[in-house]
């Protein structure tokens, strides 16, 4: 198959979490871990949901200074210009725009498709179907478009997007953000409501006239330095702006404001893998509803519980249920699944006491 | 005070219990272990419990080959030629054999105190008043005495000595093994039973007349190689001697059958710290009673565990109650405090699976 020299994928990949602390760290966040123990990072596995569709070379993955090195292991194929680097993180907004008139500069017909670079996405085949859908859509329409995922479970953890109508692909009529439960089961219920996915397909063009009506301060910012883009002069360039420039993200500061925004909606096997709780979801279990390694996990009296050591380890555990244990070589965690928004707390103590050394 | 040139002190330092598997191995068994965190092992402990009665050059410690080095390392007070070594480990009357048939040719009037090398004693004062009058004791008779504990609870764990009346020092009535739970209870009511410590004063003399009565395929053994003691020979005769000797404990092998076997009965703190629960019972606790080291553990809602972790690791741990988790380089235990009789079936699975690595 001929692919589209005009398609770029940007992957965002300057996430530090520390919802997966101990296995994520401040210096090896969740996009860089093989979690499930494939053998292939969510990054890598980002990348190669991509490759199919766009050239190994239209890739752009815009990243924390600090990664670089990290993201050109793990994407071999690509070369170091191709890692655009933050100074440091301001949210969704000034990455997408970063990434835009980068590219408005090298290729003012782009089209880009944006992602998270640590959601799964376990049917493949489905969800290149609604990419090609929505490459179509906005090679007629000068549209901003989103993907919405029709969602299984009232989940309060995702924000969703409300349709105008029953179409596969339909206008948005708003996003909203985190439900409470009950709002959830109501979202859930009209069948109006889908999960926003965090995953962009639009003309470099489209985004960039959306932000330059909506984020007038960024468009001024990012279009000044754009004989930078490419140049020795880059980084310095980029340093300034961001060190300028107002944190915000693309659903708040565009897709919330734009009236030319479009949903896919589809269901192609997606999560976040935001917590512990999604991660035990879709990794394969013991007979006991454990989520362990293949190798080097000796269980007695233990069910429904998600442990992560070192390789080359071993752990026996006895009398656990419903537990979370992940062990690395400088921490270990022991925690209910119950008990996961608090791992949040747990750190902010550990680094107050013993500062950032484990975080 | 001036030591008595006489006297000798031989720490039994071969054992290779896999009680406190992961924290013990093979390779580092409990004698070795500073368990505590008092920045001394057990052996050294030991070491230092005499040192105010026995020349430093007067030490004999006896162990398997291999843990030669770690002897040393321990205790660099000593000599290389003080530390006998064992090419196989053949119980205690073997090792009391070896080290008394070796005394008897450097100085045959020595007096010896036999002390396992992996026991607690708390209070070294009362420790000490009780070896003064052992030892004076045996000055005058040519007897083998054994010291006995008072005991303060019904502990199955331990072998009992029966004595014939209510003195401090007292001619024993019987030796037993390990009671159930009922006869130790009628043990602790009839004021007769002490439990069996394991350390012995006597003569050297007076030992080996026992053994050649006792013992005689021993004493034939051991007696014969007297010529290569301390010499160039001696590893090799050694060797040739353990291959052929019969292993059998210096109780069930001579104590039980002696008619001079005196018990030394008093109380001084003393355990042979041979399960996490009395490891537990004699460490620091913090105010919701676990046992932790002092820096790197986070702990909420977590009761009466005790918690062993590698130095400069941290451990943030929720919702235990009764455990014991203890994590080293390369094996994780968690298992509650009531199950721990069954590390051992457990290191034999992991042994079954995985060989020796993590044992």
């Amino acid at each position: 198959m001929i692919k589209d020299n005009n398609l770029y994928c940007i992957i965002m990949a300057g996430g530090v979490g520390a919802r997966f602390w101990p296995k994520s760290r401040q210096s090896m966040p969740k996009q860089f871990l093989d979690i499930f123990g494939t053998g292939k990072s969510f990054l890598r596995m980002t990348f190669e949901r991509f490759t199919p569709k766009v050239n190994s070379e239209n890739f752009l993955v815009v990243t924390n200074r600090k990664y670089k090195d990290l993201v050109l292991e793990q994407l071999p194929e690509i070369s170091p210009a191709q890692v655009l680097c933050e100074p440091i993180g301001k949210n969704t907004a000034p990455c997408i725009c970063y990434a835009a008139y980068y590219l408005q500069k090298i290729n003012p017909k782009a089209k880009m498709i944006v992602t998270p670079s640590d959601h799964l996405v376990l049917k493949e085949d489905k969800f290149h179907e609604i990419l090609d859908n929505a490459l179509s859509f906005i090679d007629k329409e000068n549209i901003l478009m989103t993907i919405g995922i029709t969602p299984s479970r009232p989940e309060t953890g995702y924000g969703y997007i409300q349709t105008s109508d029953s179409d596969t692909i339909s206008k948005v009529k708003c996003f909203t953000e985190k439900p409470n439960l009950e709002l959830a089961e109501a979202f859930i219920q009209s069948g109006e409501f889908f999960w926003n996915s965090g995953i962009f397909i639009w003309k470099v063009r489209d985004i960039i006239n959306a932000i330059e009506k909506f984020l007038p301060e960024h468009h001024a910012l990012f279009a000044k330095i754009t004989d930078a883009y490419g140049t020795e002069r880059e980084e310095e360039a980029i340093k300034e702006v961001f060190a300028e420039c107002r944190p915000i993200s693309i659903d708040y500061g565009v897709m919330e404001k734009a009236e030319n925004v479009y949903v896919h909606i589809g269901e192609f096997g997606w999560s976040d893998v935001g917590t512990w709780g999604s991660l035990y979801q879709h990794s394969r279990k013991d007979k006991c509803a454990n989520a362990i390694p293949e190798h080097g996990c000796y269980l007695y009296d233990t069910k429904s519980s998600i442990i992560s050591i070192p390789n080359g380890k071993i752990a026996v555990i006895n009398g656990l249920k419903d537990y979370i244990v992940v062990d690395t070589d400088d921490a270990l965690l022991i925690c209910p699944r119950s008990e996961e928004q608090n791992i949040k707390k747990y750190i902010d103590e550990v680094k107050f006491n013993d500062g950032d050394k484990h975080i």
